[in-house]
């Protein structure tokens, strides 16, 4: 019986067992415990974490890296009990697909005006709107990691002209890169829908405020699919109110679940997402995992893990 | 001055001055009449119409052939006075384009549950359902004229499993074509989703009824962008009550404007769309119409028109 691998999360008992199951069925030579399992915490090597509660990591002295259940990672760095070892966060290609899905149907109901007609539909109001060409209406995607890139490359099979901003400037084909904040500037001008895919950072903290919604096109749609603190909300009401952001789909907010006295509930102008965007498929995250653990226990090579100076 | 060209249209004054408008900007060697103008019955060799009234078209000894603004022509061949000349439908590339934009919004839409979201919302609820993979998802697209192919391209390109049912059995790549009665059942054998796009035909009338719904995939999304005759609504509501049919989105409806008291305004499992999935471009047909105007000018060849047995 090898040393356990420690399961943490802050998830409901019934949710934690989901996890449990999938990466029993991923790795079933493995001994999988949690907080509540009798275990001997000096030899835990390797942990699996889904938004643990703060120092949930802590008293584990053989402790050698830890894998991210979710490709968010911000809120485990930021707890200072987090022993200074590798945090690997999961890239899971079907994640990407799964979110780049998920940005096409956004951008094209706002392209279609789907939500004006479903407001029309209530009142029974049959109107028509102009339709817009694909072509004529700038994307800008921020954050160009493998969910900006996925997102970017349906978009522009769409017809949709593709703005990517990022760190590095990360390009491909048909995508015109930017990076910086004089690149931000130029992705954004002009844009028809704007697209958050950014992980949150300090630099990326409120990166969606007034300044940024004015370089828009007027009545551009705004999807946030990052986190809740890249938008600044008073910022978005104001830019909803006069018109400058035409409609708004927000699937993460700082609070989750949304409070049920939060005026995004019944903005007319904005789309609330219960954090749907990518959801995590657990058997696809587990065998990845899996595949980690096991390249560690036949090698003893700890994996690399994210830059915790940079967040992501 | 040459012969006028006669502008015939069911719509108002100012829509059909719109139409005028953009013909005279699109034709400016060309002298356009409608019904109000004094003009000589006897030398109209062309007629431009849009869903003309019956009989307009009566009474113009030396027409030699009619072109329609609008791509479906059934209502016209209905009208037992129309002169035996060839009746040209609108093929425009802009208009398939459209389509094809808005059917893409809308299967992604009920794809990744937007109107399942959008009901929880109102009540502000938080509640997650799981994503679907577009490759486990086909797609029926039920004609595969210009906008079908292009709905087909979309769709393929979004990574959806596409299959194309049509007369003809026309084929692009990547699509499996299927055509005839038997053919039609290949086709909608547990598809997720149902586009219809067919012509109006003695045919294809109730074509979208419970044998069609039966062979869907549980919980199926259907679309009706085609005419409202192509659906036998009775079966529609029997299905989304059983859970056949998850969500229909509906755009054409056997009178429109919908009336006030139509059930499909307030069924929680309808989107109800104003007719505007391919609205048409008046600047863009008109353009289309001059070219052909201009060809029987220079050649005094007739264009070729719709099969009038076949109906399109």
């Amino acid at each position: 019986m090898p040393e356990p691998v420690l399961l943490a999360t802050s998830q409901s008992p019934a949710e934690e067992a989901i996890w449990r199951d999938a990466l029993a069925r991923a790795m079933p030579d493995e001994r999988i415990v949690t907080a509540a399992d009798p275990f001997d915490r000096s030899t835990v090597a390797i942990a699996i974490v889904a938004n643990p509660v703060p120092g949930a990591l802590a008293g584990l002295p053989a402790l050698a890296w830890v894998h991210s259940l979710w490709a968010g990672v911000e809120r485990l760095l930021q707890d200072a009990t987090l022993p200074p070892v590798p945090v690997v966060r999961l890239v899971d290609p079907t994640l990407a697909r799964t979110m780049a899905e998920t940005v096409a149907a956004c951008v094209l109901a706002l392209h279609r005006d789907l939500p004006l007609y479903a407001a029309q539909q209530r009142r029974r109001a049959w109107r028509q709107h102009p339709a817009r060409a694909a072509g004529a209406c700038p994307v800008a995607i921020l954050g160009m990691g493998e969910m900006g890139r996925a997102s970017a490359e349906l978009l522009l099979g769409l017809g949709f002209p593709v703005r990517g901003w990022s760190r590095s400037g990360t390009a491909i084909p048909g995508l015109i890169a930017h990076s910086g904040r004089d690149g931000l500037g130029t992705a954004l001008d002009g844009a028809a829908y704007l697209v958050n895919l950014l992980p949150l950072t300090a630099e990326t903290r409120g990166i969606l405020d007034r300044a940024c919604f004015a370089r828009l096109a007027p009545g551009a749609g705004v999807i946030n699919f990052g986190r809740g603190a890249h938008l600044v909300e008073a910022d978005l009401w104001l830019a909803l109110d006069d018109g400058r952001v035409g409609h708004a789909v927000l699937d993460v907010f700082a609070q989750e679940p949304l409070p049920r006295d939060h005026p995004a509930w019944d903005h007319p102008n904005v789309t609330v997402l219960p954090h749907v965007a990518a959801p995590t498929d657990e058997a696809s995250a587990a065998a990845i995992v899996a595949g980690a653990v096991a390249a560690f226990r036949s090698t003893g090579r700890v994996p690399a893990g994210v830059d915790r100076a940079r967040g992501y």
